[in-house]
């Protein structure tokens, strides 16, 4: 009943061309919908703590398709540095045929707006037979993904209809962080003090994505260049690195546009083969500890002739120097979340792309919303 | 003094037109070399069941770049399967800047055909620092990585001039295949027999991938079609998974053509938008227990007017019905050695279509034998 008056509710497209500009100006709502279910603000805690038994957990087996992967593979860095916990990312339908390896104390994490992706919901299934506790992570709640998980995250995004997933993605990412910090406050990594502070951190998301929305007239600038190319690189280290699988992954989807994804330390061992005068590069670097490694990577393809395009904050951009023909700025933001900001320019660069191109942007072709059979 | 000795010996074309091209077909040997260290022929065992202590290691972190990668990638199958040991694969540059976690029973294996890559290294110290058994797969003896290792396991490739590698790849998965069924043998998982029979099989890839060379005229063929194009997609299922990534680095490095690896199960979560009439889709499936699966996956590019470039073994062959617009046949071969001998048909589509488009093969723009610096 819940999901049917929402669907009633939202949609139509209102101010906007596509669902998929209104679900990325929706992300302000969708994180902070999914903030209220996660954290106890006047506590300054996060009420994930016993969603799974975090102190007895050796291993956590984060499996999912598509968007939802790259979320998790995000996920994973936070599970690792804020909780010490090791985790395996897998997509799904590599992990459900390749008979994993299942500890005694290993626990299974599933990520899907939808609840029903066919590979997702069958890992889910192995891992329980495998006697594995099962945690999911989806968007809507009446779903044979949350059904059969032994517990679910329920992300607040809405409904999502355009078929390349924005919203549900930030929203699986804010949902992720307060996941990480919860299992990092029960395995005794974190205090209260830094529990405290990642509340205070999270809560400014919704406000700092809207700001990085703003730079959507100057996104819309570049993308007229890239409507003019087939080819495009995306690169990025650590929490970027999944950030621009995922923006090469929009721009495929909805442009039609050959755009991959790799960790630009992986730059020297293949690809720079292919950068000559023009080639695009998006270079997915907001400032943090990995800043000044990309940014050398950056200068690698810049003086092999790449057009670069800069995705950064404030603080990158005054430390960038020559290398890049456009730099697309957002704010500043505490570590936590900065990666969930940064989605909103990928997602914009790849939605004003494929709108110019004319594309079918909300229906692209071949793609189905929600792939329920293999 | 070997190594030099040997790169004199081994430092002509001869009869090939590029390094490259006698590296390929230098396969049989490397393979056999590597082989006769690792084999005891006439008891019918593995002696790798001492390099670490497999019997009580809990996860294997294996850590390479670009193809030594791969070679993990498709040797964590082995692990997993034949001694149910746990392997999370990570590429270096990624895997030492993220503090992942290493638990007291963690081991860390490493791959490197010149054991000098900067990332390698760093990972291999992290991990040493750690307090984690280290083991090295190097096809350089008088290595850094070599030295600085608890352990090595040495491929016997011999020196590999071509920057685009080839048979240090095949050579990597044969050590790594030795190494998987040696420590399923110390941790039960394997019989004796098992073992034996593991054995017979490793010893027929050198005659198996010598036989699959003779396929070489017709991917020659295959490749003038590919000098046509811009852009080309590989899939694959389980092992061939990394294989096709694998390919589509080889023609990125050496033709400058778009090519990007996928999981075969990962298309209609985006990829698939990419095919329209022609697009070129090298798809790596020979018969095996996901042959179906990836089957499924080539009619539904091929529907939407793919050009199929199935790279099977006989069986395969037989079953693969009229999606592919060319069909490379291998022999059938038994599990293990499979996706070895799968490699050489993949490397020659590359090889072929960078020859015919006059590239500069064995030193590709911009690329490095070795990334000795981050």
């Amino acid at each position: 009943v819940h999901v049917s008056r929402a669907v009633a509710g939202f949609a139509d497209k209102g101010e906007y061309r596509h669902f998929m500009e209104k679900e990325i100006h929706e992300q302000p709502d969708a994180i902070a919908h999914t903030l209220s279910r996660y954290v106890d603000v006047d506590a300054g805690r996060f009420n994930t703590g016993d969603l799974l038994d975090w102190a007895h957990i050796n291993r956590l087996l984060s499996t999912a398709c598509g968007t939802a992967f790259y979320a998790g593979a995000i996920g994973k860095h936070w599970f690792e540095a804020h909780a010490r916990l090791a985790v395996e990312i897998d997509v799904a339908s590599e992990f459900r045929y390749r008979d994993p390896v299942i500890g005694p104390n290993d626990a299974a994490l599933f990520i899907s707006q939808s609840g029903e992706t066919a590979d997702t919901l069958a890992a889910l299934r192995y891992c329980k037979a495998a006697g594995a506790k099962t945690l999911a992570v989806v968007n809507v709640a009446e779903s044979s993904i949350a059904r059969e998980a032994d517990a679910i995250a329920q992300t607040q995004a809405g409904p999502e209809i355009g078929v390349a997933s924005t919203k549900a993605f930030t929203a699986q990412l804010t949902a992720l962080a307060c996941l990480a910090i919860g299992a990092g406050r029960v395995r005794g990594v974190l205090t209260e003090a830094d529990e405290a502070r990642f509340v205070t951190e999270l809560l400014e998301a919704p406000r700092l994505i809207n700001a990085a929305l703003a730079s959507e007239p100057q996104i819309e600038a570049i993308a007229h260049r890239l409507t003019q190319v087939r080819d495009v690189l995306y690169l990025g280290r650590g929490v970027y690195h999944p950030l621009a699988m995922e923006g090469a992954l929009k721009l495929k989807e909805i442009s039609y546009i050959h755009a991959e994804g790799y960790a630009a330390g992986e730059l020297k061992h293949g690809p720079i083969a292919l950068i000559e005068e023009g080639t695009p590069v998006v270079v997915a670097a907001p400032y943090d500890a990995l800043f000044e490694k990309t940014l050398s990577n950056m200068q690698e393809v810049a003086a092999r002739g790449a057009e670069v395009i800069l995705i950064t904050d404030d603080k990158g951009a005054s430390l960038a120097g020559d290398g890049a023909a456009h730099v697309v700025t957002m704010p500043d933001c505490p570590d936590l979340i900065r990666p969930i900001v940064a989605a909103a320019p990928i997602q914009l660069l790849a939605y004003h792309t494929a709108s110019l191109k004319g594309t079918d942007v909300d229906q692209p072709r071949n793609l189905a919303k929600s792939v329920t059979v293999e």
